[in-house]
């Protein structure tokens, strides 16, 4: 049985204080019309949030297609398909249950948790489970999609230079093991949530700092582009091949997050909840405007004409930023923060170009920098957090997710490689690796 | 506190009169089983269309991106990440307090308005608040977003000449005043309403024709694209650069207007009303295929050659058609609506041409003259409406945004210019003011 | 009135034996909390599971355009379009009543049938209406959206080469005829339901395989593309334009499946039928997972290099492959029945080459092919599955679709022709049937 079906019953007890926790529980409102009535609207809710969840798989592939090479768009695409599809099949083998590990988080349930997500029988009945949460069909389908986002980040990061199949190994790790792992210390009811109040709304730290963590460690073994960096500090500029599918992409993620962070209220059986949800919603569109303004007028400060792309990811880090508390700020709040997350990206990437750390789409500022931003800015809107309890955590989870894969590139590169051929890469991996182009009968310009 | 939460106290009083007006109250059946249960349902249908109209804005951005050429493609997302970005500020920093000026529209209320929306707090109770309606963040959430539709109209009519600042700046000054006070007059309960009996469903005058009337007059003071019209009255094709972007961009926008025009029931807390909105998504769907079968079979009798881009904006000018009332006429009724639509999209075009009156995507048949068609149209099928009631309407409504608008644009144009050089047009936008290229490695044709 | 209203009022009797019947009846909870709330959620969950199959036909269309070539693409926009918007209005006019015979199946009942689809009336009171079931409207939506599915289906396997207006009449007869005969005889409580006990959930046979098989007819009478196949059996690949537009289009699709096959539940009233979707939309993920693993690493093994559009495919047959039966699968079962759609895939696409079946998108396999493996696997998890009455019930909607399809590709031949000229298809369909290009200013390669 979940954790999260047993709080709602001692929701009376934390009352207020338990504002902002979500994804563990978020009910501050306990008179539920009825409680059938309300499973359905829990229930139904996240399938519509889960589905929105699910198209930003979509939106990732359509950004990172975009914002490649023509010579390796084609593997772009086809890592993003398989990595949502391996992100399926390892989170019902084990991520979920073993990010759930049940009543108490123990090292005994974390063990025991290993073991085929099952669902609930055909027909239930009312009798038969717990109406004052959702089904676990439904849970299990919301949850499944925050896991293979986590996998999408890195994609981005790593292009145009990893070979696919330690790709795809890796995200097996990642989705199998390391995202739910470090998932169930806060929404599973572990340490972090237990014992430093860390608060992480819809998962700024544990979705997407965790992506970008895994990114950069990939990224630092992988090494940079060949060409990327020049002599004496030089960066070469290797701009995506197809604009509009990059603002697409960016489209779709936007919609997509009013899933993410919506359906993250975890509760829609009363009206306090939908009021939530929709506040939830209102917050995280404006945000995303507020990166992208903030991305849009710093370029132009700047370099004097504005950048698309990093318009783009202005909007993504806005998107990341208010996902750590996007319920308790104000619509202008809500703006602000969204807005340093845009300044963010805009500083970082030309920052990471100094470190000669490679980031093809810009992912590890978005998710990783903005994510920490995020984190921290929790306790600006939200009295429950505390500074300590999020640096902590940021940093707990961090050096755990930086860590062991660090370590799984290390072993896949030693075993296996991971990076493909100088021949290959300057030929392109769809020809090398795929032997197919993504736009045959297109000429190069 | 918003108009439309008082009056379903008073429907009672009005009951079946009350058919079609929507967006300010269309509650026939006053018997929601559960006042908090209604209050979920309808705020949940507010978010559900609500990320629906949103998605428009997607579909705005990839129609115009693949009816430009080429050179002014990154130009033509960068404004439409921008504007919609901007509308998202601007309506609670100063619209949607404008737009719904309280209890009685008088102009102290109206000039009380101003000042930034605030939503919900956090964890609200149910003896906090009124349970006949929705929540403030969802109805400001689904609100929001036909703002920023009317700012996508004017980008694609203005494409590939104009700058990005001033554009942006009229922007500002549409999201944030102009929409809010000329919709005020009617779902705001201003006089349209009140004196004329004007009868808006969704928005073929309040969002459409408005979005329409301001792209003209940008589009008179900015002149044609350089090379366009020649001498003698000929006519130079400038045909759209990724015609597979411009339909995905017509299908997003087909999806998005059933939340669109669903959610303008704003309510869905009774069995009549959920019906209602069925019957409202049904006729949607059937106007945009008359739309689009009518632009087919026209174009192809008059051309011998049906014309795809013309069949795009045949269904876009069918939902546009159907937008002012898609309840009350019968599915072949809508059909036919619709099919109006899209033969005035076929003839409007060429008439706009013959006017050198320079509309790159069509926006101005689309919305403004098929707006108008639509708004007209509600007389056949809602005998509420009178043809004076609705033609007093739609000339007041464009009297104002045209005479501001075109304010707005002659004073952007002495202060700032507001088109680009001759040789920034030659070479293209996206060099000229990005400094980059939407398909950077692909060759000419 | 729907032969789906009254069932609910009999499913006391049937109880558990009911399981996995669907788009006839599921309902095996009995106990809504209250009719009304239970109609609205109903109603509310066809609305949204409609416009997400209702995106298909978008998916649809950016997958057939980013697999033809270049010179045929606008060409595949506009049928698509016009497909839709034929399916929108033919199945108001004759599909829907024909499809839904009404109290009892009989000959007497169908031939009465042929009328206008009508909805609800504007602003329906309660008591005008039965609540145990769902509006009018939003079944009507609903299930339109499959029929134009079908439609779908049959434009991507004759691309390239088949005019445009023949392929549009048939596909009236299609929309208006065969898909709503065949599929009353399953969802309209026909013979095939009431004689065989004929399962498929969300429509395998009843919407994949007729497409599939209306597809294979005319394949045949079409004749492949002019150089696909060489002497001695050789075959020349023709890869598609665009595939960034091909994964869009399978992300679209994979996304639209939620609402294909979790709509198909009927009911969402009861604790018990909304675990079933989420059940049913938990499924379907995971079999889309399956398919496109089992092609990945079986192209991998059997040419080495992976296959993107193999993989692609390989999603689409997994999807087709739990269609017929979504609910009765564990995650686990689902994931093998979706697996072995892809593999039925990888293996049927170089078999109809060896048979000279040009299927330009591989429609045959994904929906044909996998649509009879789906039809059959029911038995695997459903008890109340015969393998008799499934392979009879495919047999007999095969003979039906193939032997009346091909008689109308048959006359549209000897009428008006259905293959361009040999010079046309050379050149293009575009510029021979349009006159215009998809990408007029991007270099061929």
């Amino acid at each position: 049985m979940k954790l999260t079906k047993l709080l709602p019953l001692a929701a009376g007890l934390v009352a207020l204080p338990a504002l902002g926790f979500a994804q563990e529980a978020a009910e501050v409102d306990m008179t539920p019309p009825n409680a059938e009535i309300g499973y359905i609207f829990t229930t139904f809710m996240f399938l519509v949030t889960g589905f929105l969840v699910m198209w930003m798989a979509a939106g990732f592939t359509m950004l990172e297609a975009g914002l490649v090479r023509q010579k390796n768009t084609a593997m772009q695409l086809m890592k993003n398909v398989a990595l949502f599809s391996i992100a399926a099949i390892m989170y019902y083998l084990i991520g979920y249950n073993l990010m759930y590990p049940g009543d108490g988080w123990t090292i005994t349930n974390v063990l025991g948790a290993f073991g085929w997500t099952s669902l609930e029988p055909v027909g239930l009945a009312d009798t038969e489970t717990d109406l004052t949460y959702a089904s676990v069909g439904s849970d299990f389908f919301f949850q499944l999609m925050f896991c293979a986002t986590t996998a999408s980040i890195v994609s981005g990061a790593l292009a145009e230079r990893i070979k696919l199949w330690p790709f795809l190994i890796f995200v097996v790790v990642l989705t199998g093991l390391i995202y739910p792992i470090q998932a169930s210390w806060k929404w599973g009811g572990g340490f972090l949530d237990a014992n430093f109040g860390f608060l992480d709304f819809a998962g700024s730290t544990v979705v997407h700092s965790v992506g970008g963590w895994a990114a950069l460690a990939g990224a630092l073994i992988l090494g940079p582009r060949i060409g990327k960096y020049g002599k004496g500090g030089s960066v070469h500029p290797m701009p995506g091949a197809n604009l509009p599918l990059a603002t697409l992409g960016t489209f779709i993620l936007w919609m997509g997050w009013f899933g993410f962070n919506g359906g993250s209220q975890l509760y829609m059986d009363t009206a306090g909840n939908v009021a939530d949800i929709s506040r939830i919603m209102a917050n995280t569109n404006t945000a995303a405007a507020g990166g992208a303004l903030a991305a849009l007028i710093l370029t132009k400060v700047l370099y004097r004409k504005p950048d698309l792309t990093m318009v783009l990811n202005g909007a993504l880090a806005g998107l990341v930023s208010i996902t750590a508390e996007p319920l308790t700020p104000s619509l202008g709040m809500a703006t602000v923060i969204g807005a340093i997350g845009g300044v963010i990206v805009v500083f970082a990437v030309p920052f990471l170009d100094k470190l000669k750390i490679d980031d093809v789409v810009g992912a590890i500022p978005v998710h990783l920098f903005a994510g920490i931003w995020g984190t921290i800015a929790v306790v600006l809107t939200n009295g429950d957090a505390s500074l300590f309890g999020q640096l902590i955590s940021i940093v707990i989870v961090g050096a755990f997710v930086f860590v062991v894969s660090g370590l799984v590139w290390f072993i896949l590169k030693a075993v296996m490689g991971i990076r493909v051929s100088e021949e290959e890469e300057v030929q392109g991996l769809d020809i090398g690796e795929l032997g197919m182009e993504a736009y045959p009968e297109f000429a190069k310009g």
